[in-house]
């Protein structure tokens, strides 16, 4: 029996996630607590014996999915220490997902330069402490593209010409991933997410945040103003599939990757009417009555959207065997089967 | 006469260049002494009544060509005061020459992401706290690109891989300045530098230093041994149109620089046989007998020019008036008639 522990213990891995309460992170935090382990290639497979979910504010009480496995710890990643502190093992697997997004970060820059540009280095340095190159998963973002010179399509190689601070920052994480990488102090791969739907909750910060709001508004019967215009052609990826790229993404061998360790997440290009007939649909099926869906354009947001990529050629992902959605009525339908009580 | 001098200050100027006891710092320092002002649109020209050239290691004694408006200040870009000192004026523009170079980046990674990151930063951040957002050209480079996905012929719109931690940062500070100039803080501009040719002195830990010491070392009368297979062809550039290319892009109105502000300098390309042709005929035509020129393959110098683009398509920077080399015999001897007593 003590040696059943011993082996149990030899192999098993701490995992820190960082941003864990928001919504992706606890949605990874549940996928893992029912998966139990990463497999990673040293070992068939790697047991998780803790899970630690990392963010400035933490819930109250445990929520659903979410077992004795998993500690919440409150704190700052632009303070050292407190990166230091979450970064205690050597055999530990690191999701970076704490970020100011897009709106906040241009309400706030100096913000948005200490917690993604600060922060980011810290989970580095920290990472980089720890004997064996620990893996580092970071969550990037569609938005590092923009301006004049970006093309209608873009892909893996296309140049990084953000015009949001949280885009360039994001950029800077992908760059110092695939450098600290190289260098060997980690395992670093970054996951450029398109716009993740259906969020539960409320709205955030982010300038796509609508792109949930659309949907989830109206099937919980309130009305929602849609702040782009209808004909607005939108990289949608479900937040099952992003959740299990994060996985997928943290298993894949590094030399899958390359030296160049972003890789766009597969994606679904569909317009704002597209997404709204589609939700009628659902709805209908589901015996669901919607709150009113107008068009209220917002200057602000509508030129931040604008300005990213409509279109993005996720081909390498695919390669990479990336899980991708079939369509989207579906990923409309994992959010009324996840979240709405029946 | 006191309203001469009222308008004098007026519109009197300071430039601090950073890196300044540099080779390119002080050839910039010698061309700004001799023009007196700079165009910056507001007035048909700016008069410089102070350049601060600061180092981490100044010159003893005063240089040629540097004449009592220069001055020299020590001081470490990577502390913040520092840097608030030398950026004392609303009125100032700020060339960011300092950096920790290739080969020097790769020996000592926390040195140069101490340099070139928090350094950077910490220029950007002083010139954000004056008054009307101050130009500041940053010195980025070739090395911004690298990787297995790079293609032959790189431009303005070509991703950056970097492989060097040097070409790295390199890649974050474009970021930055690019952000910091939307955001109205600033009004920067990078000037990516080919290798930059004859530079004089001492060999330097860039990768690339064996492209001067080629010329410089054999017209001393030295024997020099090429670390790279002379088939290497390598983008070159003149220091002298290297310098004007900066006060070029100091002088250049920011619309045409649109929202990219990275422009690759122009340059030429040729191969290490070329540039070793070159200067032997350079060298009978003055007179001078050459030391011996061997080929002593260095890996880890190869390993690293390699890996940078050999092609540059510089056609942007040429639509934008940036001035080029006519060809490299010219530039051979602007480094003996400006740096070889006769």
């Amino acid at each position: 029996m003590a040696k059943h522990i011993d082996l149990f213990w030899s192999c098993g891995m701490k995992v820190l996630i960082t941003g864990g309460a928001g919504f992706l992170g606890l949605t990874l935090a549940r996928k893992l607590c029912e998966k139990s382990y990463l497999s990673l290639g040293q070992d068939p497979q790697q047991v998780i014996d803790c899970i630690v979910l990392n963010d400035t504010v933490i819930p109250q009480t445990r929520p659903e999915g979410i077992d004795e496995r998993v500690s919440f710890v409150a704190g700052d990643i632009a303070e050292r220490e407190t990166v230091g502190k979450l970064v205690d093992r050597d055999d530990i697997v690191i999701f970076h997902l704490a970020s100011i997004v897009s709106a906040g970060g241009e309400a706030d820059f100096d913000l948005a330069i200490r917690v993604n540009l600060t922060g980011t280095l810290n989970i580095l340095e920290a990472a980089r402490a720890r004997a064996g190159a620990p893996r580092v998963v970071f969550a990037s973002s569609t938005a590092v593209f923009g301006g004049q010179a970006m093309p209608d399509m873009v892909s893996d190689l296309t140049k990084q010409t953000s015009q949001t601070t949280y885009g360039m920052t994001k950029t800077i994480g992908e760059l110092l991933i695939n450098d600290y990488s190289r260098k060997g102090f980690i395992d670093g791969r970054s996951a450029r997410l398109p716009h993740i739907i259906v969020r539960p909750g409320r709205p955030n910060a982010a300038a796509s945040s609508f792109c949930s709001g659309v949907f989830r508004e109206p099937l919980k019967g309130e009305d929602f103003a849609v702040p782009v215009p209808p004909q607005t052609l939108l990289p949608l990826l479900g937040y099952r599939n992003c959740v299990q790229s994060f996985i997928h993404l943290a298993e894949l061998p590094a030399d899958v990757l390359g030296d160049d360790r972003a890789v766009f997440l597969r994606n679904q290009g569909h317009t704002v009417h597209q997404m709204i007939e589609t939700l009628k649909g659902v709805a209908k099926r589901n015996g669901l009555v919607l709150g009113k869906i107008s068009m209220s354009h917002d200057p602000v947001i509508a030129k931040i959207i604008q300005g990213w990529p409509s279109q993005i050629d996720s081909a390498r992902a695919e390669r990479m065997g990336f899980p991708a959605d079939t369509d989207l009525d579906r990923v409309v339908q994992d959010f009324i089967d996840d979240f709405m009580p029946s």
